[in-house]
């Protein structure tokens, strides 16, 4: 069978063949039917400092088979794997967890204190075939095409900065970077009832779609983000709920002025380096809270995604821009800095 | 000026001319730009059992101004009045604190131990001007019209059953009962995140409503409403969430067969009787929660309800069905028997 | 080896000669060094409508070994068994999960669509040794002992039940019944911040253990209990938090006089018939709720309460007050019409 | 009458006498029976750069009566004052609120967006009487003495830095610096279930009276921090829940490497400069949260820890070292450098 491979600590993959996998007694074989592009993949497609960091926590050993968002159909069951057989349609959790320690026993699952991350302690899913432990494996309704299954692991991501975030119904989210995550991002606030998401980025390209999914959207290299931040929640004094999205460390220089009392920062996108925060100022004075999130609740944020595409109350999809195969590997890469959305990968 | 008045215990109200009131030191004289028909109000008209105890409870003297959900504008404040000034547009909440006791100084203003009831303890709104205490007065902005501000008081009751159900995004809900309250109630579910709402009457005109407004709906009398909510919950064994809309006792012999383990069911109407209850199989077995609502919050449940309207992500007139002026107030109330929405008295 | 067996339907257990088990792939055997008697042991002892209920709802089959509240320590384990080893020391959870339903994904494992009761649907811990599924099997640290360890899963039911009363330090709770559970209740309200607990029994006996433990004690037969709540509740209007942990149907007619607006009862005991509620009256005017629990949290009930036995914050062994052992089951079974706390089996 | 008076930006304070002030419509006039002193107040008598920061940001103007943790006893009553009468003893919050605004109508009364501070906006409570509107005065019990109601608003901010830890019952918090927060910190930590509080400081003295409230002790100049809180919490991989109360921006080098993974850290010290944080690693994997806090909650903070205290729960004055009257207000405020835990003036 044919993978999407990560030789080495260069820049960029090789398509090449590979042995088609056998599963353990635990493990489930499927066929990708659809996959996404990560911002990590594009880390691992570049072998950027953030992909050495990621890299060396989470143990990669070369050659392995990249990426990780992706949905399936079951082909074969290892001996022991009881929650799903042959023919069923599924997606992937990346977080792979022990299933023993604290964290799994209270609940973060998504934050195990021995966790492997799919695609990068092991073999991830941009190949025609893949394997994965039954414990990272969701079950999707008949319902859910395979290009949205595809899309349930960063939409989780997105939806889980939106639960951290304690959005009420009737708040203002600021949401600052519209990439994939940002878009998906606006999209599920509006699921949880917020009147108002105003989105900023420097790119009018992504900005363009934010527009579409309902954002107000600034362009903050031209307009005057405090200003028009102002001007949509006066009588609150600021956004409720701020999603960082976009991993600028310079935008904590002037994040808190967009911050009402009491409100809440989420941070989801990794900056490079440390930032320098007034806590005095910024977090005593205002009662304000920065929380951060890795992964998505395993399987609550999976539960309550699916169902809300199930009934399709939101259409995620909404977020791809392109789609490609697999064999278009290079292309799709340099797609991301040439401007884009979402990427899949398609059969 | 001219006032919807009840005069005594006999059915029916009088539309008679009374004296302009005048505002005390924290008091505020509007004039009332348009106001609706709530439950208690309809009780009073029939003066039935309900609105003997409801009274009873909350000392009514006759004769009194009735009504209290309502919209207008500030003509006059008192001495002491700082919040709002003439010209100002404004709402009113019905329940009247007393601002010092254990409940008002934890958060459950709506549910004061000394609590008065507008339009019940006092005058109320149907009326060319009423008063109202300063601490009852919600500010209401341009861009939600007076209709709209009519409808707060009833809304925020539809919405706080949803707060205190703690629906998750991606939960089904069932509404039992479609008067004017279920209708709101399967709006503000939908922004809340329900991926469905299942609306049970057995009136064909008012599920009609329902179904406009995005709902499942299910006619109990003649389909069966506990197959079609297996259909729809199938994976989750029955719906996360029930707002017991309806009043009617008859719904708690089989209420719990809809609801999935761990379920919550919020009971809003009032049952004539005390209903038979199996604590064993259906709470304690089941993990399951009866949860009772009175009012809404203040002002929490005011500003969220508020701030969506004001974005446009709810349409709260989609529950009006019909309009009429406070002369043609015995017409109003004889239509409730014949089918209707929310009423609402305009100029 | 020697068990307390169940043979059939008529009052009473055998204790006599099994076979020793041998553990499957994913089951541990585990010397067995404490165990309690819980009231569902009880019911089996007599074989009443309960048990019957019960043992029917979760498929019990004849001769089977009873008992699940155990401490023990692991002999031998079961092929794919991961998280224990022979040698370590551990406590069992009674609810077994399927672990793959939508309650088991959603954080309420204990509540399982598919589960399966230890000694109910399968054969228990009454025994020299006995097996479980590793999936509730927890490892207790050495600073525990094995009588406190055979006490994590009554007092887990003592401790999911003030954690869905949302009790909040500085509140006042009721407890009703003092039998093992309402002991174990008094000690874990404290210890979440309960400023008083009024504990309620018609047993002196009983009553005068709960006193010990620091709650406010009242025989129902003789004091006047309404007046007594009064009393310590007078700025709050009653209790905030109600555990109803008698069983006892009559208990329904008064209970919400106790309780504050807003407030919130558990219930626990199971009562043998329907009760009647008034809706109107206590739940939507009071603002009130009623929730059931069936189990604790696995596993974060679990880690809470070890982790304040393990540092010395509460002694759930004041509970105990008649220890026997297995050849003396008669005995300590008839002890409990006698009067008793809690009864421990040891070695 | 004698009142302890800042006259402008010099070092000190001056005891003096002025003139006996008269309440106005809402406000109390009350004879001071217990004060205490706050950081504000050190630094006020300092005059140092956080003094000015403050003042300058709540409007001070010189000369104004310093002082603001205190209790009394109401002397008279302005017009419109209803919820107290001359006799009755109470407490007071420093933080004024408008009672209007977005945060006053939303549940964060205690961070109004016209917040004005008691002893600082406005005279203090150093003094033989003092005045408050009537919107910052609590009631206290007989049960509860003057001395404790003076230390009900510094152990306020503790409590209110629990609350928002979230702190669960069986978890480990670590606090950093034992001054007079630090310890009330500590008993209200044990009292909220906190199964283990590690107390860090540099100094002997506050450390030995925090191992008298229960606490783990560490000299972090002297020992290994890092170690010690590893071997308190092997199991989670660091403390649940740190509270930083020293205010020192090193601290903040290092506090994330005592914190577990999806752990909590609320600051209440005010670092007198910006602080660098590693949000990926730190906050984003980590799945950690930083919380501010301003003040307490009006007034559930209040109740719930007026509660604590009238059933004799916790012991606030455990964290009292010293006792002087307002005429030693010079050797008082000395005293802090020399060593102290809190501070009280008492008649």
């Amino acid at each position: 069978m044919k993978a999407i491979v990560k030789t080495g600590e260069n820049k960029g993959f090789s398509y090449m063949d590979v042995e088609k996998p056998q599963p353990k007694p635990n493990e489930v074989l499927f066929e990708v039917e659809a996959a996404a592009i990560c911002g990590t993949d594009i880390h691992y497609y570049h072998w950027n400092q953030s992909a050495k960091n990621f890299a060396s926590k989470f143990n990669v050993k070369f050659p392995f088979i990249v990426g990780h968002e992706c949905s399936g159909t079951v082909v074969e069951i290892g001996r022991d794997v009881k929650s799903v057989k042959a023919g069923d349609r599924i997606s992937l959790e990346t977080h792979i967890p022990c299933g023993q320690c604290f964290q799994c026993q209270n609940d973060n699952v998504h934050n195990c204190m021995h966790m492997d991350i799919y695609g990068t302690s092991c073999n991830g899913s941009f190949a025609d075939f893949a394997l994965a432990p039954e414990s990272v494996v969701f079950k999707i309704s008949d319902n859910v095409s395979f290009e949205e299954g595809a899309l349930f692991e960063p939409a989780g991501v997105a939806m889980h900065s939106v639960e951290r975030a304690q959005l009420e119904p009737g708040d203002t989210a600021l949401v600052i970077g519209c990439g994939p995550i940002g878009l998906l991002g606006i999209m599920i606030l509006y699921a949880h009832g917020a009147a108002q998401v105003i989105a900023v980025d420097v790119d009018d390209y992504k900005l363009n779609i934010a527009k579409k999914l309902g954002a107000i959207t600034v362009n903050s290299a031209k307009e005057d983000l405090a200003a028009i931040v102002k001007q949509h929640t006066a009588r609150r004094g600021g956004a409720d709920v701020i999603l960082e999205m976009s991993g600028n460390p310079k935008v904590y220089e002037t994040i808190f002025n967009h911050l009402r009392l009491e409100g809440r920062i989420v941070t989801v996108g990794h900056p490079g380096e440390p930032v320098s925060i007034n806590i005095t100022q910024n977090i005593n004075l205002k009662g304000a809270s920065i929380k951060g999130i890795f992964g998505r609740h395993i399987w609550k944020t999976w539960w309550k995604l699916s169902s809300l595409v199930d009934a399709r109350r939101i259409n995620i999809l909404d977020a791809v821009t392109h789609r490609f195969k697999f064999e278009q590997v290079n292309e799709a890469f340099e797609q991301v800095g040439k401007g884009a959305g979402k990427i899949l990968f398609v059969k």
